[in-house]
């Protein structure tokens, strides 16, 4: 099988090195990745610009390529211009930090994980608990080699898009799996207002993260006890539940 | 009350000049909008550079100020440093073209009002049917205009995040509105391939949009018979159909 891996970290990330020895056990990888750090992308695509491939060669024996654009443009370019034909699997990360909750909805990594299955391609997004660029990614590897061959021993393919977080924990100190739901959470900003050398203000994103939730059926939940998080996702919006009431409003 | 008016076409589009103008008649309107044309970046957030905020005076008397972020940064400076508290309503658009089906994962403008929401503030994105950069708007106007009355009156603040998507027709032609689901569609993809003055590749996004989906009760159905089509949004990705069945796998 034909295995297409990225990332949103970048093609030179400590995390898609140790993805892509993994997903090397499981078929022909091919790595398309983005050329910079696109962390925090979300689904964005290039439209007011071109994109640029370039062959690499950081991976060995393994074709691989740099793009000039979102983890999601890897998705639709693999596919169009370097593959021309689907992945029989995409699989994305391993993030540098996690993905779960409200952050799969920021995040580079899942949403190119999104665009392969909006493009009928099984797809899985790792993600590592641990945001340092030199984190230690042999204990994820080996979670990550375990849900692959579940993945794929139990016919999960084209059914299920998953979004698997790894708390930064030895292997052995993981306590298993747990299938949950995202938990309702939000990040509360306090931008960092600093000033240019000729006066002139800027700010830098950053934020505290705030768990609404306390279920115990969550991604949170189950990464704070030491189990590795899998959330079925899927990309309808739609409030399905509010649709009955909405319409008596509007018709 | 306070009314956010942001978009992802930038501050001098035709559209949002004419949400702000319908927008004026129902409070305190503020404008903060990109300064550059963000369509297509989705989710995205700026995190690995700093953002620029700067005062503009594009909407006579109304504060407005333009950002050099994504349309999502928006809403968030908005609050915490322009606002320095959560508006009573944020709008989002109009939009120059449609943004129905699976283009609200892709889109700037539905993004902007979905990231109000998950800060709890009440949204609606406006994208008219329109690519156009001097489309007429003045039915859309209308259409928004009966939208917003409903959406106070009828007490939907902080209850509804909606997706509102209308037809490019005069006001007479435009034959009600339907609260709808998400129609399921993708875009198949044809990069466009040329070559640098100096003979290296590079690609332009283009492609073909496919409704696959054949519901009545469709965004992309509604459209298509003359209805504004209102989709009432949810951010939770969790395909919770699915928590059962993927557990007896992973436990």
């Amino acid at each position: 099988m034909t295995i297409l891996v990225t990332n949103d970290d970048g093609y030179f990330a400590t995390g898609i090195a140790a993805l892509v020895e993994v997903a090397q056990k499981f078929g022909n990888v091919i790595v398309v990745s983005p050329d910079k750090p696109q962390s925090g992308m979300g689904h964005a695509i290039t439209v007011n610009q071109p994109i640029m491939i370039e062959e690499i060669k950081n991976f060995g024996k393994i074709p691989a390529y740099k793009i000039s654009g979102t983890p999601v443009d890897c998705v639709k370019l693999a596919r169009d211009k370097i593959l021309h034909t689907a992945p029989d699997l995409c699989l994305s990360g391993i993030n540098h930090g996690n993905n779960n909750s409200i952050n799969v909805i920021y995040s580079g990594t899942m949403s190119a994980a999104v665009e392969a299955s909006i493009e009928d391609i099984p797809a899985i997004g790792f993600s590592l608990l641990d945001y340092s660029p030199d984190a230690d990614f042999s204990a994820a590897q080996q979670v990550v080699e375990q849900v692959i061959e579940k993945y794929l021993k139990q016919g999960l393919l084209h059914k299920y898009l998953l979004n698997v977080n790894i708390p930064k924990l030895s292997f052995e100190k993981i306590k298993g799996h747990k299938v949950c739901r995202q938990a309702k959470s939000k990040w509360v900003e306090e931008y960092l207002e600093r000033e240019t050398p000729s006066g002139k203000k800027y700010y830098w994103l950053t934020g505290q993260f705030q768990n609404l939730d306390k279920g115990t059926d969550t991604d949170v939940y189950a990464l704070e006890n030491g189990y590795v998080s899998i959330v079925p996702v899927q990309y309808d919006l739609t409030a399905h539940h509010q649709l009955t009431d909405l319409s008596e409003v509007f018709e």
